[in-house]
């Protein structure tokens, strides 16, 4: 398929007869491959081998999907399958304003933007308050994802170091604002944590809260793990009415209601300007698929029903995961209050190297498991070195296994490399 | 919901006792409301006065989707709806491949990546070749909606104008290239084009080829409208090997299959780090909705028996509206080659004015026509004053019927705003 021919342009301005070498953005370059994924293809390979892989890995649910959804989804019956408005279907407008109110958040449904999943209320969010290289302030280990759409958005992220010890809560107020910077437009956290499980407490928030009302700040809360919260109380930047004008509520329905393939989330402010900004970045894309938004209508109108079996079975398995911690030696840990995620300490110099010893050359009884190293949710190189995120994605008895699996492993591999 | 206690936090070091004026970015201020929707919502205020209004403004298809899309989404039969792969589902890929292969285009599965709509094709293609500042040369007047993903993206939009009088076909190499800049990374064009409906030449391709590779430039070709070509052939950026490594096809399933609200797109190209970058920017966001890609499948898999009524329709109402602009007074036109639109010169000073007047104030026998002022579509001030854009989304009946309201209202407006 050659040109049938091709217009000669004028000579190049600058004279060059070699063309220009060809490169990507430099954020191109920056952009990780998601350090979760490459210890998951070489267990692929190992699996193809006959060794079974406990996946203490990722945050995919292995919950099945409330029926409804799907009942939902067949019983549509649309002729064509139109844009939907660029916020969200009335329908799931409405839907998002019910579940709120069951959460104790009042807003109108003016304040509601649908976006695609969490990820994309971030992005809008972080578009909406930071120019081209202004900060936002985020607690590390934080959810990696923040660093792609950083990237995208092209927003610094600063780390605030928090600490296993105190298991991984907010350190002062004077602590964090060393931080602020004359770029600072925010911050952006999770609560309750991925990766930590951390729920923070009223005080904890109320820091924030009065650190972005002395500088200025815009919350960016992430509040997607909202249901799981086994201690304590997850409370919502929407509960702070002082900053009504500053708070930005990111949420999706992924993981309270097992949905994570539906790509339904929201961006929620009591600042009409945000809401407006969100819903012009909204018309850029035109619309969220049609079909999903339908699907989950049932769920957020009468969300208890679903949420709370979810989360009982998580706070089983975190009570699980919790007690078998106690029986490995040497393993730096403590109680997660939400999620389902927990960020351990290990006898170990380098969580990386032992994640990849255990998946392509440890078994016991033809059985290893599959960890996150935890540096992937660092940006400060060095940090959590000789940690890993667990998430709990595997029932009660294979959980269970897989613990014992790490626990022997350990053993083994301080033996092989002491 | 008053905070039970808030901690204080140590003295701001500005020493400030007011809080700071809190502000969005400035790209939030930047952003446009879509320009289209402005007069939509006019439009409906006129409809509950009882007046009917033929929407010529927007591109959303009247005609309804291929029922094989909700019978494979009734036929699902899944237990859990998990996040799919980053780069789409197995099956979509496969179904991709095997549609740009019925379109003469040879790409291995790993080239391709599934995006929320041909919306995230373009931004993850303009992230993956620019940093911030950066610059994208477009042809005005080009898809507006390219104004907003530039803003998330901070990319600089570098217009080149195009004259209605030659059909809006791209002007010579050298009138091109005094827009190339120190900053300039690639061209992003659309062709066949929306607004214009105009599909460029393997020479007016070839230029841009050319000049690619003279300068070491990203071809970023939104090839959405294909299959509605009339005269001439589309030709994909994907038929120039020449430039294999330069060259990003970002394309989209909406149109041409009647499936707006199912947001399925796919970026598409032989540079292996270019599509590892947007799989990088996928992993980030996770997955696109997953019920759709499924649903998209028998589509894409056998793509003529879909697309070749829905082009014939589209042709049939192309040369409507050719034929009966003939009838029109005073109008500036021409024989758009493909898409489904056309940008027109109106014998008034100020087409916004004139849209405005249509559906704020005229009625022809209880009937008027929503506008697109094709403003929007222009990047530089002052540029398509007396112009606007048609879609053909109405049947034929109803499509003559609104050019007949056309011609009798710009009689009478010249009557009173002579």
């Amino acid at each position: 398929m050659a040109p049938e021919s091709v217009v000669e342009a004028k000579p190049v301005r600058s004279g060059r007869s070699e063309p220009p070498a060809l490169r990507l953005s430099h954020r191109a370059g920056e952009m990780q491959a998601s350090p979760l994924r490459k210890l998951a293809a070489i267990a692929e390979e190992r699996k193809r081998k006959g060794i079974r892989v406990y996946h203490l890995n990722i945050g995919q649910p292995d919950l099945p999907t409330p029926p409804v959804v799907f009942e939902t989804i067949r019983a549509l019956n649309q002729k064509t399958l139109s844009y939907a408005p660029s916020n969200g279907i009335p329908e799931a407008l409405e839907a998002w304003q019910k579940y709120l109110t069951h959460c104790g958040i009042a807003v109108d449904q003016k304040e509601i933007i649908v976006t695609a999943g969490g990820s994309e209320a971030i992005i809008f969010a972080m578009c909406a308050v930071c120019d081209a290289g202004d900060e936002l302030i985020v607690f590390e280990p934080f959810y990696t994802n923040y660093n792609g759409f950083a990237t995208i958005a092209n927003v610094v992220l600063r780390p605030v170091p928090l600490d296993i010890a105190s298991g991984f809560h907010l350190p002062s107020a004077g602590a964090i604002e060393r931080f602020i910077t004359k770029r600072t437009r925010g911050f952006l956290f999770c609560n309750p944590s991925n990766p930590t499980g951390t729920v923070y407490s009223r005080e904890e928030v109320g820091t924030l809260v009065s650190l972005a009302r002395q500088h200025g700040l815009f919350l960016l809360s992430d509040e997607v793990y909202r249901e799981f919260t086994y201690e304590g109380t997850a409370h919502s930047i929407m509960s702070f009415p002082e900053v009504a004008d500053q708070a930005i509520l990111l949420d999706s329905t992924s993981k309270r209601f097992n949905v994570c393939g539906a790509r339904i989330g929201a961006l929620v402010s009591h600042n009409a300007e945000i809401v407006q900004t969100a819903f012009k970045f909204g018309m850029a894309r035109l619309s969220v698929a049609t079909v999903e938004q339908h699907a989950l209508v049932p769920l957020l109108s009468s969300p208890k029903q679903f949420t709370g079996p979810i989360a009982a079975e998580f706070r089983r398995r975190r009570d699980l995961v919790y007690d078998k911690l106690a029986e490995i030696e040497g393993v730096t840990y403590y109680k997660p209050e939400g999620a389902f995620y927990i960020v351990i300490g290990l006898p170990v110099k380098d969580s990386d190297h032992f994640a990849r010893w255990l998946i392509e050359e440890y078994q016991h009884q033809n059985e290893t498991v599959l960890l996150a190293p935890a540096q992937g949710f660092y940006a400060t190189p060095g940090k959590g070195l000789n940690e890993v995120r667990l998430a709990f994605m595997l029932n009660g008895e294979a959980l269970e296994r897989s613990l014992v699996i790490l626990r022997e492993a350990l053993q083994t591999y301080s033996e092989k490399f002491r």
